[in-house]
């Protein structure tokens, strides 16, 4: 019979072909190429990975990532009364890079996708509502805001709309309910801009 | 100024996106990826690698993969007296899959790479030549065979043909030096073959 890898490696093969985007023939690249590193360079990851369990944990508020009890966006009582509603951590760190918005987040933690069996339950949709009605409760402020900022996706826009709804029924003149904006991205071609993206383009357009 | 990643979770990132292959966005992705995951998956993860670093070793003799002293293809006695040698231990795994090599392998750890400060040294190079010279004093068997099969890359033909040279030292009747044979790949297209493919499958044709 033909030999195959030792065993040890066929079964790290198989861990990392189960992480997203890595395939077979990519798991065995890495399997291989952590083989031939210092044994320092793997103990350098699976510390890293210890520290992630034992370190980092949800924010029980808005779904970001924390190392204290809240995370830091949460405990920075700097920010404004605007909740920006994302799907991931990945989404927050974009944002916070553009340096365009002060206020909270709220992370899903996903899409509505009913094929993949995500429902309404699998998010963190009802803890934003009871968050939201917390927030207008609280007499001592003013307005506010609660940005969707799902992608501009199919199962984006359907969340973003669902979270609408969801938030329509505590009718509060004090809530405003904000979509982030679609259109061209800066630097790109109109000439080879997609259909839909042209009509949010054009639908959006501002006054000068 | 703006929030970032809790610094565990950007230690993982950068941990991974050292790895060949892996960016610092998809390095993101996955860390995201393993921190949505239970615990269980991670800790999987590092045992498999705790496993490569305490079972699996290098071949003192060839440079395959080992969890024994020897590993399986020298510790096999029904295999031939032909030497493939090879870059990689992936190379062992795929001419093994193709059932058509019933030999030894030497695993060469790389090609030469001037620019990238890989000479002969840095290769079980050495080692292949003591090999074959005692495998060549050992009067028990007939002929030895080497079957250079480093990749049909610019640093592959180079690094078979330093080999080639190396063993032609050894002078003896009995020692045979091949080359995998370069040429159309099975189901490809003349049509769309490069020419330097097309010029190997011309100098390699065959009588029928």
């Amino acid at each position: 019979m033909a030999t195959s890898l030792p065993q040890p490696v066929q079964r790290l093969i198989d861990t990392l072909s189960r992480l997203p985007g890595i395939g077979p023939k990519m798991a065995a690249r890495l399997a291989i190429h952590l083989l031939s590193r210092p044994a320092r360079e793997r103990t350098e990851l699976t510390d890293a990975l210890t520290a992630l369990s034992l370190e980092v944990h949800t924010c029980p508020r808005c779904g970001y990532l924390s190392t204290g009890e809240l995370c830091d966006i949460c405990t920075d009582t700097s920010r404004t009364r605007s909740i920006c509603v994302v799907q991931g951590p990945l989404d927050v760190v974009a944002l916070e890079r553009s340096g365009s918005f002060r206020g909270l987040y709220h992370v899903l933690g996903g899409v509505l996708s009913p094929l993949d069996g995500i429902g309404p339950e699998e998010l963190r949709i009802a803890s934003l509502v009871t968050r939201v009605q917390e927030l207008l409760a609280d007499t001592n402020s003013g307005a506010v805001e609660v940005l969707l900022a799902t992608n501009p996706s199919l199962e984006g826009e359907a969340t973003a709309l669902y979270i609408q709804r969801a938030l329509a029924n505590l009718e509060n003149d004090q809530l405003s309910i904000t979509r982030i904006a679609r259109g061209l991205p800066v630097g790109s071609d109109i000439e080879y801009a997609d259909p839909a993206t042209l009509t949010r383009a054009l639908e959006g357009r501002s006054n000068l």
